[in-house]
């Protein structure tokens, strides 16, 4: 048969143990957090009939555009690898009807995502994101409690630089009056600004001025907070009151939009002191009017997104540790045939008790075993020789103190507990 | 805008909170046993170049043949979402080279996988197994462990019914023999078979026997365990002694020979109390030559897949209850202009410090208030006036005894703590 040599697709990774392990820290950390905010765990299909992304993401996003995996099933349905999560949650949330029930729905994801882009650092096809929705709530502490939960989460995982740009994009109308004004600011300067912004101009006037190039020309551009209506100024301020008072590190930024056409009033990104360009970790905002794009009934919906691959990066970059591995137990080894023989049902007899244990498999000299031992940062090693076997007996030995005792073999899951 | 319906996908689901939470309960079980038999998390990408599945799961099988999601990616090659789990992981052993550690490698996944199939009861085109594999290890300990294992999950979830059947498949000389004496007692009475047992009778004539019409027409058939050599028949009898040693409940069915090629040794699978004839849980078996197969070097292997879906349905079948849904440590209400104003901060502090806490965000009424506290299981309700806010106090009430004291407002959270 001819070497073959498989690789992962390019722009996907192999998490290992080693690494799953600081995953499975920081998904601990954000399902910690979504309980005591009261958040509770929603999963939608990885894939979905394209056209909902169409609807809820925006036809003529880069997204939409250019980065969907879009593919027929065998029924010749067009079906599309989910590229962002609110779209989903939010079918989920009118076709079962939640919003029926009489509490504030509030939901976390922690998933999968696909988009075809380039890859580069912190950037992959296949990535995560942990993300939390909130259904029927227009109040705007509940802006503030969605902003704060991601703060924490950064803060909790020990990042440092830790902040929160926020803005408000008011309403559709307002930013269709506040898209005139700006247009007739940049239209006179249109062939000084770089390629990206020329197109942007077209598609979505407003992120232009998030460009990080062009930065200094824009002095003197409109500002959209003071497009604001007297509803949505009072809104944004009550905002940043909340924010005050729960001492979270925020900045107005008038000139952030964020990339998605279907926010309402506020909108954030959670930063952290990265790598150059590289220190936004998240954002999300309010869409008012997405829900009943969607097909459901006019309820209000306000969100965020945070990148799981961008999390390690950056905590690599600040030489964050988490102390993620648990450590083994007991190893147990054994010495002679009859213990051999006996280790396997003891081992099981630990395990079922509660213990976590290992043992040799390969018939490797003790020393080897005792290596294992070590790299497996056992609490204590357990050694079974046939002399001990047949007193129903076996040697404690404590990895931290070197400390060995014997215990009767029907004590030893006390002992370890 | 015209009216849309969106729905999930057929043959996905929405796993909503209140299911959702069964879910969490069910993979915990398998990650804390994990953990007590030293097995690490490994995480592949969703999809793969569809050839690995190909030479993985076998070009003949029925999931190669018609069931896989296969897409040409932007770059016009040929992705499959994963339609099992052991072919990537495979994968990802033999590219990352985790061979070449001193120990024995154990892993597991907790993952979705993809098949186009006749939706059904249990069955799913989206579903999700949880699945170990152990490499570099050839010792009948191994198969033992990998069946305990499997076993103690159907177990500790309270499974009633949960036995285990096992064979020996051989090597693939022994299978090639004992196919040929199978051909010779099946072939004459081919006419009298099921249309199902036909088509096997060309492509896998062992997977025959395991027909359930046919049952009746087999007595006489050679079975293959007769036709194992010395050294399989050792095998099998040392992994039947270590699970009689385990007092592991199981049956040895020479007619189960599992539906991929590329088991050799021990087959398996488990079994509960189900409904009719669904009973199987998921199964696995050794599988020595597929990390050769996949391009890597001559190491064994073995594992299991189990389906989550079939978990939780048979649960449901057999009314087992989980203990899945935390309760909530508090609800707060807040009485008056003042304390409304207050609450948000004062919940973020007792979030904060590690309670969960939830309050009201549409000022409804005080009794709507305390109904959603017992919607949720709140251990305490603190009411919150502005009397008391101005005296820096709160009211602490108990829903399991009704006893309310009036507590300092700094001091809340070590109260509920």
């Amino acid at each position: 048969m001819a070497e073959m040599k498989f690789k992962n697709p390019t722009g996907t990774q192999d998490l290992l143990p080693g690494t799953v392990e600081k995953w499975q820290f920081v998904e601990g950390k954000a399902r910690d957090l979504c309980q005591r905010y009261n958040f509770r765990e929603i999963r939608t299909p990885l894939f979905e009939q394209t056209e909902l992304f169409e609807r809820g993401v925006g036809e003529t996003t880069d997204i939409v555009e250019k980065e969907m995996y879009t593919f027929k099933d065998k029924g010749d349905r067009s079906m599309t690898l989910r590229p962002e999560g609110t779209a989903g949650v939010v079918r989920a949330y009118v076709q079962n009807k939640l919003y029926g029930e009489p509490d504030v729905t509030k939901l976390y994801y922690i998933a999968p995502m696909f988009r075809y882009e380039r890859p580069q650092a912190g950037r992959y096809r296949q990535f995560h994101q942990f993300g939390i929705e909130v259904f029927g709530a227009a109040d705007p502490s509940i802006d503030a409690e969605v902003i704060a939960l991601g703060y924490s989460f950064t803060k909790e995982l020990g990042l440092s630089g830790v902040k929160v740009e926020i803005n408000s994009v008011g309403t559709p109308e307002i930013r269709a009056a506040y898209r005139e004004r700006l247009l007739s600011f940049l239209t006179p300067m249109k062939d000084q600004l770089c390629s990206d912004c020329q197109s942007r101009m077209d598609r979505n006037p407003l992120r232009v001025l998030d460009c990080k190039k062009d930065q200094d020309k824009f002095d003197g551009a409109p500002s959209i907070l003071e497009s604001l209506d007297e509803a949505c100024s009072q809104h944004f301020e009550q905002v940043k009151a909340y924010l005050d008072a729960m001492e979270v590190n925020y900045e107005v930024n008038p000139r952030m939009v964020r990339g998605l056409d279907y926010y309402t009033h506020t909108a954030f990104e959670f930063k952290a002191q990265g790598i150059g360009a590289i220190d936004t970790v998240g954002g999300g905002g309010r869409y008012n009017g997405l829900v009943e794009q969607i097909g459901g009934p006019d309820q209000t919906g306000i969100g965020f997104g945070i990148g799981l691959e961008r999390i390690m990066l950056i905590l690599e970059h600040q030489s964050i540790e988490l102390n993620a591995v648990k450590p083994l137990d007991v190893y147990l080894v054994a010495l002679g045939e009859a213990a051999e023989k006996e280790i396997t049902k003891i081992i099981f007899q630990l395990r079922s008790a509660g213990i976590s244990a290992e043992r040799d498999y390969q018939g490797r000299k003790m020393k080897a075993q005792m290596k294992s031992a070590d790299r497996l940062q056992a609490r204590y090693t357990a050694i079974l020789g046939d002399d001990e076997l047949a007193k129903g007996e076996i040697a404690l030995k404590s990895m931290e103190t070197g400390e060995q005792r014997t215990v009767r073999l029907d004590e030893l899951h006390r002992e370890l507990g």
